[in-house]
């Protein structure tokens, strides 16, 4: 975690000791997982990218990797042992599989009682029965954000535009409402002009959300008020996975529907690439700001 | 108010008592003010229906009506006593008006340090004050609702396809993320599908809400359950302007954009043309309900 972003409530729980293992990076869609794979390339740790057979992304083949069916966690467990793997991390988008059953290996088969009803159940539910699992075969479960320093937003201005106290408004106003439909679980970002809200995230996400509100008739606007995104994590949200994440597309997105700046939650919200994101918010003269309370 | 309405919260304000005088119709936009005066005429009611320059509809020309300066109140007066008004109502949407102080009659310089201070806050102080300065001048303010009977949502189906318990399940869930938004002063209508919040109304208004679930993509829609929008007031909200209304547009709208059926609250939101409405719904395989929780 950076060390500025002391106001955050990642900062409170507890950093993952080093150990002497490697880590097992379950692959989802997105960029986060390879964020991930080359943090610890980088730093000279030892890791291994699993992915699942027929969601595997292609960038895994310039990695240490292992693709299973989603049907044989035996073999899966097989792959993270054999490369020394005592953590784990879930990073990227998971589309929930479609089970071919008679494919199950004998693992599968001891662990579907407790597995299977939690498929149907929401995420926070999926996962710390996935974390019960993994703990009984021997690996911890790590949240991305802890497999990769940096990745959390800092607190304060990442661009070169800088948010200002207006602007800064809006961005509360908009925490208050994600915060709002956070605990309905209905979404995670919140856009605000001027005191007036513009739109709300639902299921179909971010951009989306971007989307509509670039499509706002100008009379609707407030005068000389351009929007302002605002996404944090939900209020009781399990941090080991799905937290909100923004990225270089998230900017140029923003810019192009005439916002003014893009601000998350400091120290709850994953920023995939921050270089890039930030020079994004820079060609497109936006604001880019980390948001503690 | 219908008769069925026993369980909305309308029903358990005083009706307006029949009095000797006339209505006076402050018409602004939208159908609501030019149903309202059709409904006096058919009662054989006195009325007159006051409009503002420049912002005056055309169908008031069938009807007793005066148009004046939105600058000069004390000619709006005039015009109103000349008709015997005693009550009057504000029905349809009005844009707070470019004032020209050079403009101003008497009672307008009078009025002004009271009203023009109100002009800057919202809605509901606004009306409080109209309302005390139509008293003082001897007019009472009455809700458009209670100026034509019939135009509040009755509880129950308005059209021939019923709501399932599905669907009113999702009715349910998308009445208390009303209640949440409208608590914040964000909107009055949600889209549900499948116990999933697909949309919620913001300053764009219902028709951007319904055009934007129709954009969403059919992976993210819950398998086999089309969305349902639900209208309310917002909690707290003075009943005498600003009831939220649908009408046949409504309808066909949603009917267009996939939905399975439009709730409303029962006796809290305006149906504008119910037979309209409801041919609307029958046009396109909609549910039409007047929800009591």
């Amino acid at each position: 975690m950076a060390p500025g972003a002391v106001a955050s409530p990642a900062a409170s729980r507890p950093a993952v000791q080093p150990s002497g293992g490697a880590l097992g990076v379950i692959a989802g869609a997105g960029a986060l997982p390879r964020l991930i794979a080359e943090a610890c390339r980088a730093d000279g740790r030892r890791y291994v990218v699993c992915a699942f057979e027929g969601a595997a992304p292609d960038w895994i083949a310039a990695h240490p990797h292992a693709v299973q069916p989603f049907e044989k966690p035996g073999a899966l467990f097989a792959a993270l042992r054999r490369a020394g793997a005592d953590r784990v991390t879930f990073a990227g988008g998971m589309a929930r599989p479609k089970l071919r059953p008679l494919a199950f290996d004998i693992t599968a088969l001891r662990l579907a009682p407790a597995i299977l009803p939690l498929l149907k159940k929401g995420d926070d539910a999926l996962l710390g029965g996935l974390a019960a699992v993994l703990e009984r075969e021997g690996f911890a479960l790590v949240a991305p954000h802890d497999a990769a320093r940096g990745l959390l937003a800092p607190a304060g201005d990442m661009a070169a535009r800088r948010a200002a106290p207006q602007e800064l408004a809006d961005v509360a106003r908009a925490a208050a409402l994600v915060a709002m439909i956070g605990a309905e679980d209905v979404g995670q970002g919140a856009v605000v002009s001027g005191g007036l809200c513009l739109g709300l995230e639902t299921l179909q996400g971010t951009d989306a959300l971007i989307d509509f509100v670039g499509r706002t008739p100008e009379a609707l606007r407030a005068g000389g008020f351009a929007p302002v995104l605002f996404k944090g994590p939900k209020p009781g949200q399990d941090w080991r996975v799905d937290l909100p994440a923004i990225g270089p597309d998230t900017l140029r997105r923003a810019g192009e529907a005439g916002f003014a700046g893009v601000a998350v939650r400091a120290g709850g919200v994953l920023v995939l690439g921050r270089e890039a994101t930030a020079a994004a918010a820079d060609a497109a003269g936006l604001f880019l700001h980390g948001w503690a309370p």
